[in-house]
């Protein structure tokens, strides 16, 4: 098996969405002092590569613990779609039940300027529900969100229990490849987690 | 597949070793207010069930982000030890390379309990040798901890690179099963980090 990150660095110095508190990471233990180095992190649901759970948008829905252990993996399928969201960025492509479709737009690689975060395209309402057919698990985007206030593709997703992914990276490492999506959730009581998202190459592939 | 759950949840009420910050969870979004909903989470680096890296209490160490993804996952091995922790738990068990081998004393039974935190059996230092020798991925234990201060087990894994986790839940599930653990951390340039800690058991096997 090849191992492949898709996951941003937390840290201090990371972006957050406008208007979510900070990452903030002090010392707890020093190993010259206690003998072991030790941290206290301090970070919003949805910092850096996260999982969005159906409670983040939907009054009622399920948090992430609520959420069954299977529905976190799945058959990768990657959409080279650049800054095209809409339907016609999916034609001819298979997509099955239970896969976790991400879609690579190039937006990663504006990651830590104004623009990743003001100048981002929405995915479209019709592809989500396309998505929502195909009963996919999760939808993945190298971007900051799915879309805009008032997030109309946010709750259409949610509501149907289709997880999402946010701020994935290194999505171009996935290029030509078939990979399965590991992407568990800190055991959070919560409406959305950071996560080590990853993607499993299977040696035949590489 | 099937997926076992070996991970406690996350909150506030959570049980953290003695001297470590406890875990709290603020609300940063109101779902009637902000049309989101959104928290953020202060943890320990070491709370719940974790993953500790080389710098952890070895100066100079790596820290998790340092470590190659292949060294989180791994065939399992599960060693029903009970409360001890001494070579001849393992008498008979054939382990191999880049396994993770689990080992189930019952402690998680009393993860609420004072008897968790100050009442729990040590490794020994040969045992933990000996898996070195194996060339072990990573070493679990339903257990706050594998030893006690000075914590002379510990410096002898991580010295060797070989990961530690600790606070697993639900062994007993894994009974008489054959499995591979899937253990990935935030990607947290620190020495430890809360990870949601998985089993894969194979369709061939349930």
């Amino acid at each position: 098996m090849k191992w492949i990150d898709l996951s941003v660095p937390i840290n201090e110095k990371m972006p957050v969405y406008p208007g979510d508190p900070a990452v903030k990471i002090e010392p707890a233990g020093d190993i010259h002092k206690n003998g072991y180095e030790d941290h206290y992190l301090s970070i919003g649901t949805h910092a850096g590569t996260h999982i969005d759970a159906p409670s983040h948008m939907i009054v009622g829905g399920a948090t992430l613990d609520q959420v069954p252990l299977e529905n976190f993996s799945g058959r990768g399928v990657l959409i080279k779609s650049g800054m095209n969201l809409g339907l016609e960025t999916i034609d001819g492509v298979s997509i099955q039940k239970g896969d976790i479709v991400l879609f690579h737009t190039g937006m990663s690689g504006l990651y830590r300027e104004p623009e990743y975060y003001n100048n981002y395209p929405a995915m479209t309402e019709e592809l989500a529900r396309y998505l929502i057919d195909k009963k996919v698990k999760m939808v993945g985007v190298d971007m900051c969100s799915v879309d805009h206030e008032p997030f109309p593709v946010h709750k259409i997703l949610l509501k149907e229990n289709i997880l999402i992914i946010e701020n994935l990276t290194n999505l171009s490492a996935l290029d030509g490849l078939e990979f399965r999506i590991l992407a568990f959730p800190l055991k959070l009581q919560l409406d959305g987690s950071p996560a080590r998202i990853v993607a499993e190459i299977p040696q035949t592939n590489s």
